[in-house]
Order: structure tokens, then C-alpha cells, then sequence
């Protein structure tokens, strides 16, 4: 059987839980082929991709999933491509706050997912959940996370499908505010089943439209 | 005297003008050492490469600077990065949809903006001018002409600064809407004004922060 | 058979159409046992209710609703309450821009709307039709025809029900924008079906929570 | 001297402070001719009107502007109206949460600001403060509390200036998110400073347009 490791960060800017780390407490042991193996990792530059690597080495999955959070986002994203940048506008959690710094000094200047982006946005859409695909992950840790993944697979293991998804707010996130989109954890559960359900049927994309204009 | 060739757009999607052309035309002739030299580009997938082409090897400016618009957006946005990848939502002004394809065969994943794209949003907000980094430039033709000239600059001038700006509605444009941002024509003029000072005065950025979490 | 008016907007604001008065092409001839009457209204402050108070003269409908375009809202939205005053951002189409003037001297602060808006509402949203109670119909024509027809209601003929909806920008209208919110003119137009269907169905309002915090 | 009493709410929905209380911390206690006297409020209903009229009875003040937050907005926002309707999407401090009830059976269905709200907004317009006129305060504890002391106003008291003022996030609410709103605290109670300096000038209202199109 395959096996694929995802990904949660740990709570983050005064939080008290990371949805991102919830939703993976849903996700059943078994997807399609996949066998569900989780991590959760810390929100430092460097240190996320340690533990990441260290994972990988250990559990020698054949795809990896990062999850992060983008309050504000009315979609899960699937997102396109991982930028050599780190520009962090507030410090992590362990106080480190690089500007414009380049994460891996040998990398290319961006690497593209390594996933299925419009099947694993379509798969979802079709079961109602709201998805679309992202064409920046910022400069911030997720950035950072999904960047060195894939730096790793290119470097190390081009046979590793692997990428990342921006998942929005959780309902009780926002419940004495107005206008701030969220989803129910239970839904966004479902939409990343979807989406690694994807993953595990068809590794070359469909030809779908997902773009934006700017 | 340094020359600058600065580009628009031609009007597009019905719309019967487009800012991005009409901003052109309220430049200065000199800004700071450059001479300024305007250009109206095609929307269409690959003509406005041609054509920028066609009048960067004409002028022979030592910058170049392109300008879209991305109504929706509050502020003047400088981009820091272009992909190769074309995915279009809605067919160009030539009824060209490219949906997943890559902008150059033998193309860099990305490429970053060679602007001083910090120290350009800096020159207009200490003007009080609305501007950020974007750290996308979107699937469409204004992200195929920023990689088109940055991957023209790798290859063939490296001494060349090139990249894009993105600028918001104008106030005449959403007149009987609300809630959606827009800025005086005049005010974008100024705000490309003080960024192309910028771009005269240095090579190398500034060392602020520019990033976005997601 | 019971009847009901239905008015839309005549184009404004320099665009070609209005969805307003395109939807109401759509609606069918019976909903449940309602007689659909449509009637267009011209966007002048005054004018708007002198054609409305000749159709309801003529037609003597048991209901009117009165529905316009609020671009840039994600649902189709029921107005809860009209205010006694006129406030123009812009001109009217004949140039009127009334500033903090009183609709009518006799009238009342505000009037809520005599429909079961909480019902409406729900009987979209059951069918997947994004949809919500709003509590400003703004301080334009759009309210300035709420008000006017709840004023008519009071004074003259309190078993009319009466009300306003306001609908989101159609696909066609942002299909070249990015992030602007829109819904396909057939979604609408099944929309305000199902909110008349339970118009027809109930006079009383259901109580379930349709609140704002601010 | 005249006196005016300046209301915030109690901290609210889990949040730690409550900027609305924050805010009155940096009051200047006298602004031109009005002596500043400051009070807190629980986000209850009925109990927040109770120490409302309380604290009117015993401060015995000219003016009363009370405070709340609404996280989401870009401006700081003066209430034009209060409406007759309690309809809570979430429960109170005290867990309750009507929905659809009148807040005073003898009251009218609203209640205009007894504030020059024109002059407020320009005044802080003039310095730089986003501001604008807004037509719903919602129909939860802030409208509550507007409504309640417009109708003491018209019941008891028709010399006293009254109205509501809603602000929107500190920056420090929303340093770990992208796209929400917020303004510096100092610049929230700058703005304050300067409205109830308009407050203290003049009762009769400017003629500026300050409305919405819907």
C-alpha cells in the first residue's frame, strides 16, 4: 500500500488550536490507496523543514501534503508554486524575522507542485466544497515549507508527489465577526479527503482552467 | 541621459479605456536621469511579447518598467516574481486560452523582478501613496509579458532593469459601485513617478519588509 | 389568483444592461399562486415612485417586490428596513442628487418591510441560492423606492405586502475581473422564485436568526 | 463646561481587550469645550441600556457618544440610524440572543443620530482619519445600545446630542492575518478626538453627501 505523510503547523499568533492541525485529527487512516500517515510541525523558518525532512526520511512516503492556514481565503487553495524567498513580515514563534533572504542559496528561483492541482481543486468542487487554485503561498513559513519540499524531492527523490494546500478559517474562528469567510472543519476534512483522493488516482493533471487574471 | 521605456495596455474585456494606457500619458518626460519613451501593448499572448521586444531592441532604454491593471486591488502593487506558466480564465483580445503551458521551453520556473522593488513602494508610501509587493502577478497576460521580459533580460541583458507594476480601478471607472477601491489617475501617475525615481536611483533594494504571511 | 408586481431598473450608471430587469424576463408566469406582474422603473429619485404608484393603481396587486442591484454583495439579499432619507453619492439618471433630505415630511423614521424576510431567505438558501437578510438598503434609489413603497403601504393599503431585494453583479458583468463577487442571471432568477413562493405561502415570518453584529 | 459621556464595551466574543475601552484610555479629558467623562458597558442587552441610563442620570452630560468595535471595517464609521429590532446571530455575555424582538414596544421603528455626523466625518477626514457614514449598526448589542439612547433622548431629554461611533481593529487584533483592516490605536483615538471636536462645535449638521448606493 502507499503511504502518504500530511502535514498540520502547531498553534501560531496567539491562537490557542491551528485548524490546520485539527482537520488532520478527521481524516480517515485510509484514502483511496493511501495509507494516512500525520505530522504536525513547528511555525519557525528552518526548523519546519527539519522536522519535515526528518518525516520523510523516516516513514519514506510516496506523497507528502503540507497544510497550512490563510484566514481570510473563502476557498481551500491548492497552490501552484513555492517562490526562493523568505520575506517574513511578523517574527515566527521562535523569533526569527529574515527579509528577502533566499532559503536554499543552490535552489531554482521557484518550483512548481507536484500534484494534480486542478484535479485535486475539481475533485473537491464537484462535492460542493469551495476550491481554487492559488498562485502564491506568500513569503511567510508556508512559503518556506512548500518551497523546501519540493527543493528536496528535486534534489533527492523526483519519484515523491508533493505540494501545498492554504486552508481558510474554521467557523468558530470568526463567530463575532462579520464578513470574514470560514468553512466547518468537518468540510474542509472532506475537501482535503477529496483532494488526496485525487492524488492518489492520477499523477499527470487535467487540462483545466485555474488561472487568474492578476 | 538613461532612457526608460515604460508600457500599457491597450483597452480590454469591453472596458472602454484602460488606466494603464491613460496613466502613460500624465509621465513626465523626465524623471530624475531617465528620459521617459511610453509603448501601448496588445493584450494578446505573445504579440505583446513581439511588440515589446520589437521596441526594446528600437529604443534601447536601460529599464524598463510594464503596467497592468488589477482593478479589485487597493494599493499601487510592484511584483516580485513572474512564472512560466500561461493559464488563462478568459480568452486575450485575440481569442487565445492557453491553459497550463509554459511561457518559454527553455524558461527558468520564475524569474525575479530586477527592480528595487522595496525602495519603489517605499517612494510611494512616504508620498502617501497606497502601494505594496505583490508576490503574484496572476496566470494571464500581464504575468506571460513580466516573465517575457525578465526571461529576455537573462538571456540577452543582464544590465537591463525590467519589471511590472500592477495599478488599481480609477475613481471614474467605479463611480456607481461601492466598496470597490479605486484611485485617482492622478494620484497613480505620481505614485509610477516616484517608483521609476526609485528605480534611478538604485540598483540594489532596500532591506525592508515587504512579505505577506499567505 | 392573487397577483404580484414585480419591478426592475432600467440600465444605469453608463452600463449597457441591468440584471435587475433582465432577471425579471426569467421568472415565470405563475409562482405558486401568485400571477407574476413585471414593470420597469426608471433610477430617478421621485420618478421611481411616481411609476410605481401607477402600477399598483392599475395592476391592484396583493404584493409588490421590488428588486435592484447591489454589485459587489455575495448573496441576493433581502432589505429589512427603509429609511426616511435621500443622501446621493452620484446623480440620479436625470441629475438629481438630493443630500440628507426627507423622503416624505409625513412619514416615518423608517419602515420595515412587510414581507417574511426570514422566510425568503431561508427558502433560497435551502436550495443552495447564496442568500441573507441586509439591514440597509443604502440611502439611494434603491431604498428611496423601498421606503416609498412601504410609505404607500401604511397610508393607503395595509394588506399589500411589500418589500425590496437587492441581487449580486451577474457572471458576464466581473468576467474579467478578479475577486468580484457574481452569480449566474439563472440563479437568480430561480432565487427570487423561491423567495415570492414562500411570499405566497406565508404572511407571518419564521423566527430563526438573521442578525448582524454590526 | 459642558460635559459629554463617551462609552466602550467590556471585552467580548473570548478576546482579551476590547479596543472600544482601549480607545477612551487615551481621551484627552477635556476636548475644546467639552469635559470628557468616560464609562464601560457591558455587551449585554438590556444591562448595557441600564448602566447607560445610569450613568446619564448621575453624569447628567450635554452629549453622549458611545463606542463600539467593528472588526472588518477600514474606517472609522459614524451611525446614522438605530433601528427597533434585536436579532442576534450569536448570544450575548450573558447568553441571551433574541431574535426579531422590539427593543422598546412604544418606540419608533428608528432613530436618527442626534450628532452632526457630516461634520464628524469631515473633521476626520480633514486629518487624515478614514471616516465615513454608515447606515446599519446591526441588530445586536451596538445597535441595541444606539436605539435605547436615541429613544431616552426623544422620551426624556431633547437637548442631548446623541449617537454611535463604530471603530475597527488595532493593528495588534490583526498582525498574524493578511487583507483585514486595522488602524493604529493612537490614530482610532486622534479620530475620536477630532469628532467630538465637531461635536462640540456645532449641532446642526453640514450639507456633504455621505451616502451609500445600496
Amino acid at each position: 500500500m502507499k503511504r502518504i505523510l500530511v502535514t498540520g503547523f502547531e498553534p501560531f499568533g496567539g491562537e490557542a488550536i491551528n485548524p490546520s492541525l485539527e482537520v488532520l485529527k478527521l481524516l480517515p487512516k485510509k484514502i483511496k490507496d493511501f495509507e494516512v500517515i500525520t505530522q504536525q510541525l513547528p511555525v519557525v523558518f528552518g526548523k519546519s523543514l527539519e522536522v519535515l525532512y526528518a518525516a520523510i526520511e523516516k516513514e519514506k512516503p510516496d506523497a507528502v501534503l503540507c497544510v497550512g492556514q490563510a484566514g481570510g481565503r473563502k476557498e481551500i487553495t491548492v497552490e501552484r508554486v513555492g517562490i526562493n524567498v523568505d520575506d517574513a513580515r511578523i517574527p515566527d514563534n521562535e523569533d526569527n524575522q529574515p527579509i528577502d533572504e533566499k532559503i536554499f542559496e543552490d535552489g531554482e528561483n521557484a518550483y512548481f507542485a507536484k500534484l494534480p492541482i486542478k484535479a485535486m481543486v475539481e475533485a473537491m468542487k464537484r462535492q460542493d466544497i469551495p476550491a481554487m487554485v492559488s498562485n502564491s503561498a506568500g513569503t511567510y513559513v508556508c512559503n518556506h515549507l512548500m518551497y523546501g519540499l519540493l527543493y528536496y524531492i528535486n534534489k533527492n527523490n523526483r519519484n515523491l508527489q508533493g505540494g501545498f494546500v492554504h486552508i481558510p478559517f474554521i467557523t468558530e474562528q470568526v463567530k463575532d465577526k462579520e464578513n470574514v469567510p470560514a468553512m466547518e472543519l468537518e468540510d474542509i476534512a472532506k475537501g482535503l479527503e477529496l483532494a488526496i483522493g485525487a492524488m492518489a488516482e492520477l499523477k499527470e493533471d487535467i487540462k483545466v482552467t485555474g488561472g487568474t487574471i492578476y
